[in-house]
């Protein structure tokens, strides 16, 4: 789907709402819309007549090329610019993420406009996939999943979690990542309790448990994806936590389908773990969307009414955290079809017992 | 100074603006008024009683380590747990950040409150750094230093941007930073025009300019440095350009003194590079606050009104950029003092013919 496409279907959105138009302010966003890689630009979208990109000067040439079918304004007043193209009307605004201030000052430039919060409309729009973004994360999937089995080819055994974690997020670049999508988490030993380790100078030892928590981003897109592994043989309680984990995950994977309540796999993962007496030890969210942000809608919580849709993204995250002791987590990032759910991590989840 | 020290700073200000307490939730200034480094807090600091920070469940532990001389609430509802902790009275809000829905979130929450735009003010605060920040500042500045020598000591001719680039930020890492400021500038040949170019696979080649706009992390605090060198002998325009450019940013340094106006340095630099034929070829800002962010309060600008403080870090900036032919960068990170400005960025800025 082009640029293009996706603002027919906001302002499909917005006629709904009755708005006359959105300003796009949240970043992310403005990428979905237009292309736009740059770290500063708006777009007004209105529902008649055409949008306009406003971007500073540092990126005249920058829009030029990503834009060539948006009229694009060069200014510092971003929310300036919008309000002097604006027709009487009600409009939307981002209010999840306009500040106060914000809001403020374009009350004040555009008295003639009604101002309401559009809520997440663009969010809600990015929940489903199209074919460009489809294939971006599989390909940051893929790479992910290949980084990582290069770097447990090697050795690991007498090295620092933050040796390793540069390994891996350099085997990702190598491999035609554009960036690491965030930060690695890399936990050994009794780290790998802590659900967001960042990785410190321990030295990896016969018998650890290692925790990679890591991903590449392609076009903009995340993968995200957690495997652990044992350094050695496994013992019976690594076995045990490793085996409860794999199943919760299980369950959870396969009802991310379209049409099931998103509660559901929430519901599944968690029963999962009560059945092998570990849900106390699960102390994090169960999975996220995930696109051109790591973190984005919809989140998966026992609290969320709404059911799948076809072409969503998310991650099954859910994981054993023992203090003092250890941790195992397991994570695919998923892509939600009509009938058995895709998991774009491609690498194995069976216990690997590695050197 | 401690966190506890710039929490009383804080209340004062807060004070003088007849303010009963601040809510902060502006990560960044959480962080600054607690130590705390996770990615969810907030704090209130009220001026009467005690500050209270909050967290998630995931930061727990953290959150003990890090903060144990404050009080801490865990909950997911960072709002929810401050608006309970209040008083009645009129408390500030960071509206430069805050978002239209959490406002009117809070306000609902906390019905009897009177809720007040603080502005800036605790980014006011951080403008004039601490001796903790002032030597974490100065690491950074150094690491970039030393990672950059290393990097030009070897071959670059035949390499390509990108391949240069993550081998100056890996060399930043290997030097003790806990990560790079921000994505890393490296241009060659005619992208040294583009002021913000990401680097591509464009090999560099003998004769090229090579700019290179990059910096450490350390403790959270960012080096922000630019050098731009010459591949081989330096021909006549290009020591033109990277003369007028060393000369206006020493005019610019030469200003950030104490009790100077901030526009003063903006005059100077652009003065020069007036006097040299070249201010129409310089398209950028030039030069910011660094800090805990690596853009922050102040901007230098022509429009600013106001006098540097000491202990106050910037940055230095100016550069001359010729579509389709290149450009140059200078860019130093300085510590405003009562005297000499102190120039962090201890590399040398004479213009360096390499291999």
């Amino acid at each position: 789907m082009t640029a293009a496409a996706r603002r027919s279907r906001l302002v499909a959105a917005l006629a709904d709402r009755d708005l006359a138009g959105l300003f796009v302010t949240n970043l992310v966003n403005v990428r979905y819309l237009t292309g736009f890689t740059g770290s500063n630009g708006a777009i007004l979208v209105p529902v008649e007549g055409e949008p306009v990109f406003l971007t500073d000067g540092r990126y005249r040439d920058q829009a030029a090329a990503e834009l060539p079918d948006v009229e694009h304004v060069i200014t510092r007043d971003l929310l300036g610019g919008m309000a002097e193209r604006t027709a009487p009307g009600t409009y939307g605004i981002e209010s999840h993420t306009m500040s106060v201030d914000a809001h403020a000052r374009l009350a004040e430039l555009a008295p003639a406009l009604t101002l309401r919060g559009a809520g997440r409309v663009v969010e809600s729009l990015r929940e489903v996939k199209d074919d460009v973004e489809v294939a971006a994360l599989r390909r940051a999937c893929e790479i992910s999943t290949r980084a990582l089995q290069t770097v447990i080819e090697g050795r690991l055994v007498g090295r620092t979690e933050r040796d390793v974690a540069r390994e891996l997020e350099g085997t990702m670049l190598d491999l035609g990542a554009e960036a690491v999508a965030f930060d690695t988490i890399l936990a050994s030993g009794p780290n790998t309790a802590i659900p967001h380790h960042s990785p410190t100078d321990r030295v990896l030892a016969a018998g650890d448990l290692l925790k990679a928590d890591f991903g590449a981003r392609v076009d903009g897109y995340h993968a995200d994806c957690t495997r652990t592994v044992v350094l050695g043989r496994a013992d019976a309680w690594q076995r045990e936590v490793y085996a409860a984990v794999q199943h919760s995950q299980a369950a959870g994977v396969e009802l991310l389908r379209e049409g099931v309540e998103v509660a559901a796999s929430d519901a599944a993962a968690r029963a999962s773990l009560e059945s092998s007496g570990w849900l106390e030890a699960f102390t994090t969210g169960l999975g996220h969307g995930v696109g051109l942000e790591i973190h984005e809608d919809p989140f998966i919580a026992g609290s969320h009414t709404g059911k799948l849709t076809s072409r969503t993204v998310l991650t099954m995250e859910p994981g054993i955290y023992v203090p003092g002791r250890g941790g195992v987590r397991i994570e695919d990032t998923v892509l939600v079809t009509a009938g058995a759910p895709e998991v774009l991590t491609t690498m194995t989840k069976d216990l690997l017992e590695i050197g």
